[in-house]
């Protein structure tokens, strides 16, 4: 169905972030197929959406979450992350049926469609219904089986997560019209011996695709990978060649300016989480460095069990605040670098850029348009300034993917709010009555 | 009017954090007559509220924030505080009139009604009008006048800043059933000299109210104080006699632990704004450590030109987060902490707290309700985190204050919202295209 967006404010998110005051936007199967200020003369929709007094600007990028965790939010707070991780998130967990995975992940579809997320990156189990979920409701994804193995009798041929990965991969990548993709998702290196991440890596490179890892989250990390194997967390994976493929390095908090240059030298996408390393007290990564050096920084909100929101207009808000008061320096990271690592910069560590994260003729229509009525946008003045400090999630009205509208003006077109929220409640009192 | 407040999750703030699952609030002339976990078989209510699925908590308290600023909301980014605030804000000022005042007053309290405000604490000028937009509005709130002096040779009995203090004092101290309360607003140790921050607490003596100062916000204030006076602000500001009154201290993010003890021992009460603070460069403050001490932290907003919002309730994130983050330490703001930040200790800041900031019988009826309706919501786990930590000003359904409901669904009741948009336009269209 072709649809003409009309009287937008377009935050292009191009090479020269040109914003094109009030403009047209085609849509012609799933492709931009009209940018202009100038009213398409010839170009006949089947559906017209009036933007006026809206912004249209490309659809957020999440490139770092665990879906199904969102059934945690709120459990377990305040706690060191491996303490968070070991004692309280591993055993309950242990609980999580496939079909919890299925009704959590649309759960945290809806979350993220409510803050115009577009595409979202995934490492967690239970994958092939978190597949369906996402297939089902539309939206793009990078999805990877989270893999751990904590000592080195395991056989590449029969290991069973490795194995799921691989399955995942023949199922699902490219499938939906190439909305999902499948990575190899070795979870850290402290939850998976080198011989395994080594495996995680040939199977990579076996299904031509990427990985996704978790990288120096804390100091804790980095100083048991020094005393273990005596360098730092991203010297360890560089070594074992784990960069060899395109790598999805989430977090990266506890690096030094060696760690940095070996990122850059072998073109890792860094994520920068910052609510979710706040709220573990992780630290703070050093995104400005990041940025000096060339090196691709997205941005994501980890998994709702320790942020506990998968808001990424919150994360916008943050990535461009934090640096600011840490270093002492309002010059630090500008609006313009946090709209961009939340939209071209995630399609690009996802490998989307030549079709997402900027409005173009030829990409494909992944949009959201976000309503400047409320309070916080008047003055009307700088908009860039405005979607990064004061924008929220609530502005969000609209999100297309593909074309396609999946969220507008709250509802879900393409998944049943009462039935996701009747099986969260069932999985809830399951899950915490009895624990 | 009497109004029954029914079936809501009552988060009463009270000494003991107690939390009602399903109860009543009972609201007479202003006033909350009941509360409880039973139905109130013989109060006759006028108007129902079903707060089904909702919470009931006290209102917010901006504790510091400059309402007629909004006007310069993203009209000066990503600039160091001073010269932001000498270069940039400051001559804009200048082209202000009394009425831009009191319409970007209310497009103020729209935004901070809209995140569930129900008072704040104002310095600027043109107060005369705030206090008369506040008045109409409804909303409670403590105003100053900010006062600045550059050299000694001013007189007190004649100084137009001082006299304009006092006159507002007169003119609306106790005002609108006691909803507005005026305090002298001494604008900062780097533009007042001593003696004039010496009349300005002479004023409030005399007055027999309290001030409302900037504290320590920069390294630079700290700098160049030690270098003129030989001593820290906090010390210059003590030894002046400033504290001797009730005072409001906003920012207090460059104390040492000297610095601390002094606050302590005077009973002066920190403004964290870790929004503004950030988003300026100024640095952290050191908010654990005054916990520590007993020292009463309220919350703020500072004006909207330097944060660039009014949402309370990312305030409440921010605070939650940021010290954890720093200090690399998940227990260091608990969500209960950054939660009475922004109710109880606002409320005592202002010396309000007999009136406001819990919920008990005998209490003003300052409340405000949060639907749970959104997927950030779910599953329905510990509510405490969940406002804290996922929580949106867009769940804010409706505020009361006094009783009466000032915004209801979005809906202001009390403030013609195409009326002021109408000057806030035209406000803009001067101010910005003749500059």
């Amino acid at each position: 169905m072709n649809k003409l967006i009309k009287n937008a404010c377009i935050m292009t998110m191009d090479a020269d972030n040109t914003i094109i005051e009030n403009g047209y936007i085609g849509i012609e199967a799933g492709l931009i197929t009209y940018v202009s200020a100038d009213f398409p003369a010839t170009f006949m929709p089947h559906m017209i959406i009036d933007a006026k007094e809206k912004i249209v600007m490309p659809g957020l990028v999440n490139a770092h979450t665990h879906t199904p965790m969102i059934l945690l939010r709120n459990y377990a707070d305040d706690l060191p992350l491996q303490q968070w991780l070991f004692d309280k998130i591993f055993p309950m967990e242990d609980k999580l049926t496939a079909e919890d995975a299925y009704w959590a992940c649309q759960l945290s579809m809806m979350e993220m469609l409510k803050s115009g997320v577009t595409c979202f990156s995934d490492m967690y189990f239970y994958m092939e219904e978190v597949a369906k979920a996402v297939n089902k409701a539309g939206m793009r994804s990078n999805l990877s089986r989270g893999l751990q193995c904590f000592n080195d009798d395991f056989d590449v041929m029969t290991d069973e997560r490795l194995l799921e990965n691989e399955q995942l991969f023949k199922d699902w990548h490219g499938e939906a019209n190439g909305r999902i993709k499948v990575s190899v998702g070795p979870h850290a290196l402290y939850t998976c011996v080198p011989e395994y991440l080594k495996a995680s890596v040939e199977l990579a490179k076996r299904l031509e695709t990427g990985i996704h890892i978790h990288v120096s989250e804390t100091q804790k990390e980095r100083d048991e990978c020094i005393e273990k194997y005596g360098k730092t967390p991203v010297k360890h994976l560089a070594d074992l060649g784990v960069f060899e493929v395109n790598t999805l390095a989430a977090h990266c908090v506890h690096v030094s300016d060696e760690d940095l240059d070996i990122l850059k030298q072998h073109h890792v996408n860094v994520v920068y989480n910052p609510g979710s390393n706040l709220k573990l007290g992780s630290g703070i990564a050093p995104v400005t460095k990041m940025i000096e050096r060339g090196i691709n920084v997205a941005l994501a909100t980890d998994g709702a069990a320790s942020n506990n929101n998968l808001n990424m207009f919150e994360e916008i808000h943050l990535a461009a605040l934090i640096s600011k008061g840490v270093l002492e320096d309002p010059t630090a990271i500008t609006a313009e670098k946090a709209l961009q690592m939340a939209t071209l910069n995630g399609a690009k560590a996802l490998g989307n850029d030549r079709e997402t994260g900027s409005i173009k003729v030829g990409m494909k229509a992944d949009l959201i348009i976000v309503s400047k009525k409320s309070p916080h946008f008047y003055p009307r003045n700088d908009i860039t300034a405005n979607l990064v400090y004061a924008t929220q999630a609530s502005d969000v009205e609209t999100v297309l993917v593909e074309g396609q509208i999946l969220m507008d003006k709250g509802d879900f077109k393409t998944i049943d709010t009462e039935e996701v929220l009747y099986h969260i409640d069932k999985i809830s009192k399951r899950l915490f009555e009895v624990s």
